[in-house]
């Protein structure tokens, strides 16, 4: 890794984070030299550019490569730098799930940029994480959107994962799971199999459609997970309001998003042996957002609290794509220090 | 309806019925002067042929007309008839849902005939009634293959239906509904969420793939909804084998299909006001067949009567073709009778 002088980066270096997501692809431009962020604020960011989906389960290998390069070139030319300058990059996409996935975007990368640049591909649970410690690796995330995951790591570097498997396998805790049982509801309310629920005036007028009947030929119409889990403040509305099947959804979601959250912690033992030790939760996404009267990301941290008393729960304060950059910034760092006997 | 004479079908006319479905659409071809039939055996059938997909909803209105077409017209051929023998036509096409449906598809067909025939357009769960009440419309049928659905008529033509909605709207008691939880409990039982199961071995195994890890590729490779259901025979033998899991599975698939039942007998007051008259229940469809040791149609009238003693169990002897012949047979008999003051 030799090249630099003082055991530091060379002053004008840059280093990339990218979020590759399936709606839209970020990604953010750091000062190599700068300091250990402190907090959120202050977080120097040169430049930030923004591209469409590059998950290749979604748009396929090639389309995802080429708006993944799109993005980071956009951003360095905004920088004012180009492809010289980059020292590490951290790409955290959604979609890369198999360790073969991971090392064909490795050998992808290394080709854009100059040969002593660090690379580093991440799945994009990894860079949510990453957002709430502020780039150090250590703990869990829970991301709720449209689907559902919980992803954690320790500081040796074992992971584990629980959920994120899609609407087949499960996710009843995610927007799409908890829209479908709102919908199913509905639907059990009409035929006679379950009770009355104002989900069905709530629903019916939210999608202005005016029989129950027509709810079947509006849900396969279009095959789009996030169609079905823009349904979820009503849901989270109709609880507010009392709505008894509203609350039960409500409940068994957050069960779902605790319970996931447990099995990740106790396979790492992130808690301490003793069960007992603090350790970081981020919490993001639609879901998860707080600042309702009915408090899905509360009741899934008392949940978890009273099997894990040391949960330290973490909104964050930047976005995935900062959390990126500053996962490669610390990556890089520790390695100018490993080098420099420091 | 004149220019018979006698009051009776003329010698050498014909009555088609029609199972349209998503996989194959069945068209048989009986003579109008047969005699009420009394026993499977005992019907007639001329001709049988055998077309593709007529569901409107999977191939398109026009592909799934001309299917319908195609196959009236091989049976007539087979038979050493033409469309001017045609007296009734009884179509029981899936995807068949609104009176909207109905109206364009009778609008349709009588085009294809002469102008004194009859006609009757209905859902594909009638043809199934009908194949096990021999052509009389009333009682329930309930359904389970891939889809479930339950569907009920009473003797003076109301109708009601539960579930049917598909895999995104709860149709839990249907063979992907049953296959879906499977895959959920593989995953589940991996991820640490859920307790050990042999279904893990048994699905790993059938499906080929070494890891649960490739369940989430291999699921949402292909959309086919039939792919999944596939799967049922694992967790019927997994469950016979002792599995806690797999024994749960069918337990709640048991509890949907007959609480579909439930209601819609229920809804139809099909077990009179007292709730003890005997109503048949038609059983069709991969879930029901009953010559396993797991018996999930013999677990699901149980359930049934413990609501309803008077439930009367039909497995059908004839297929849905020939309950859709045997409809239109009685609906044209009846009009004859009517129309001879008889």
């Amino acid at each position: 890794m030799g090249g630099y002088e003082n055991g530091d980066s060379p002053a004008g270096g840059v280093i990339l984070g990218v979020d590759g997501g399936t709606t839209s692809t970020v990604c953010v431009c750091l000062p190599a030299a700068m300091p250990p962020p402190e907090s959120p604020g202050a977080v120097p960011v040169l430049s930030r550019a923004v591209a469409g989906c590059s998950n290749r389960n979604s748009v396929g290998e090639n389309a995802a490569l080429e708006t993944l390069e799109q993005v980071m070139m956009q951003a360095l030319t905004m920088a004012g730098k180009d492809h010289s300058d980059v020292i590490a990059v951290c790409l955290s996409v959604s979609g890369v799930n198999h360790p073969s996935d991971q090392q064909r975007m490795l050998d992808w990368i290394r080709k854009l940029f100059p040969v002593h640049a660090q690379f580093y591909v991440e799945n994009d649970a990894v860079a949510a994480l990453a957002s709430g410690t502020m780039g150090k690796l250590h703990g869990c995330v829970l991301i709720a959107g449209t689907g559902s995951i919980a992803y954690g790591v320790t500081e040796d570097g074992k992971v584990a994962r629980a959920a994120g498997a899609g609407p087949v396998l499960g996710d009843w805790g995610s927007g799409y799971g908890i829209a479908a049982q709102a919908l199913t509801a509905v639907i059990k309310a009409h035929d006679g199999r379950g009770p009355q629920t104002n989900l069905t005036r709530e629903i019916l007028r939210k999608l202005e459609i005016a029989s129950p009947d027509e709810l079947i030929g509006w849900t396969y119409a279009d095959s789009s997970w996030a169609r079905i889990a823009a349904l979820v403040p009503v849901v989270v509305s109709s609880a507010e309001d009392g709505d008894e099947v509203a609350n039960k959804i409500l409940h068994d979601a957050v069960q779902e998003l605790a319970g996931s959250v447990v099995a990740v912690v106790r396979r790492l033992t992130l808690c301490g042996e003793e069960g007992a030790d603090q350790f970081p939760l981020v919490l993001v996404g639609g879901v998860l957002e707080g600042n309702k009267k009915w408090n899905i990301s509360g009741e899934v941290i008392k949940c978890i609290s009273e099997v894990f008393p040391g949960v330290h729960p973490i909104r964050p304060e930047v976005e995935p794509a900062i959390g990126a950059a500053l996962l490669a910034w610390s990556h890089h760092h520790k390695e100018l220090k490993l080098e420099n006997g420091s």
